[in-house]
């Protein structure tokens, strides 16, 4: 569908992704003509780059929240947001196994989008565009609230003298088991509860919070 | 150490421990006078199991939060907890890798506990009593809230047409990449938190205030 495909920007995704396109031999060579320009660069230069493009290939962006407008004057466009952490200490293997969030206004915007995906090795789904912002608000509490919960329970162990790593295999096994809760909330144990809100309010009050609100979510 | 461990209770930690022993010839045959109690039973039910054991053997529980004086009157004990989400679907397997917390009053007792984490397969690392309960919150917020947060970013998926599953990979990634922070609040992109705040505030507002609390946990 597209033969030479021409990354704006060079950071996370644009390094991953230009480097897959390039072993797939569908990145554009200096020189050539692009029939796609895929910009991925900062969500908040999206528009001016956009605009900077003449007219004549498709133009998407990688962003996971920006919406189509963001790609204006161009009309033959889509998102692709590949639905990954990316960092630029591995290559572009990183995109295996992953899946990309493609938003087109027509079939064959998203035909388009969904052929791009699949070159890059990630599996393909369609989200509206009036639904980007939710589908991305939930993968940043799947994976930078991730973090969070491990930074959390890092400083409780270190407080306590155990050590943070012994969390690693605890929290894989969780995704293991398809996320099967274990623990005091799943067996009714509301005095384990309390006394972990008690020692967090004694020892770090800033995670109380974190703890009760997360409880209160387990619990429901 | 011990050559005649019996287990009481055979639930998610009982039945991978025993099922363990078993394997490396240490558990108790019927009949056989055991060396070592191993209470697996509902934190609750610890003090009256324990009671309820003739003077004699070493007598040890597998609970995260639980005090050593729940043994009582027992004098010979410790505790040793494995720090993994233990699944009646897996077998002895699930302990390889894991880790396990050990609590002794002295020396003896607790080479006693590291050496029955190291023949159940985890390693063994020493928390004070005193510092259990704090321990254990941590190991909480890893794996318990770890579901949670699977939970409301599939939640939000299914409510904007994205396919759940495709957190999985991007979850495992998280960690792959040793916690490694991406996502607007590692660009500072505070529009994107609001734009978040706000779907969430119309669509899931239930979510919103766990969200919040986990923004301002990953921005300080």
């Amino acid at each position: 569908m597209f033969s030479h495909a021409a990354v704006i920007g060079r950071g996370r995704a644009g390094g991953a992704l230009a480097a897959r396109l390039a072993e797939r031999g569908v990145l554009a060579a200096p020189g050539a003509t692009p029939d796609l320009m895929l910009i991925c660069v900062p969500d908040s230069a999206i528009a001016e780059v956009a605009r900077s493009i003449p007219p004549g290939p498709w133009v998407a962006h990688v962003s996971g929240a920006t919406p189509l407008a963001a790609l204006d004057p161009h009309t033959r466009r889509f998102g692709m947001h590949p639905l990954q952490t990316l960092t630029t200490s591995r290559g572009p293997e990183q995109l295996d196994g992953a899946w990309a969030a493609i938003t087109g206004a027509d079939a064959g915007a998203r035909r388009h989008g969904e052929w791009l995906a699949g070159t890059l090795g990630l599996r393909p789904f369609v989200i509206e565009e009036d639904q980007r912002v939710l589908y991305h608000a939930g993968a940043a509490i799947a994976s930078n609230y991730l973090v969070t919960l491990f930074r959390a329970a890092s400083r409780a162990f270190e407080r306590a003298g155990a050590p943070p790593e012994a969390l690693v295999p605890l929290m894989r096994r969780t995704i293991d088991n398809d996320f099967e809760l274990t623990g005091p909330i799943s067996r009714g144990d509301w005095d384990t509860v309390r006394a972990h809100l008690a020692v967090l309010q004694k020892e770090l009050p800033d995670l109380e919070p974190l703890y009760r609100v997360l409880a209160d979510a387990t619990s429901r």
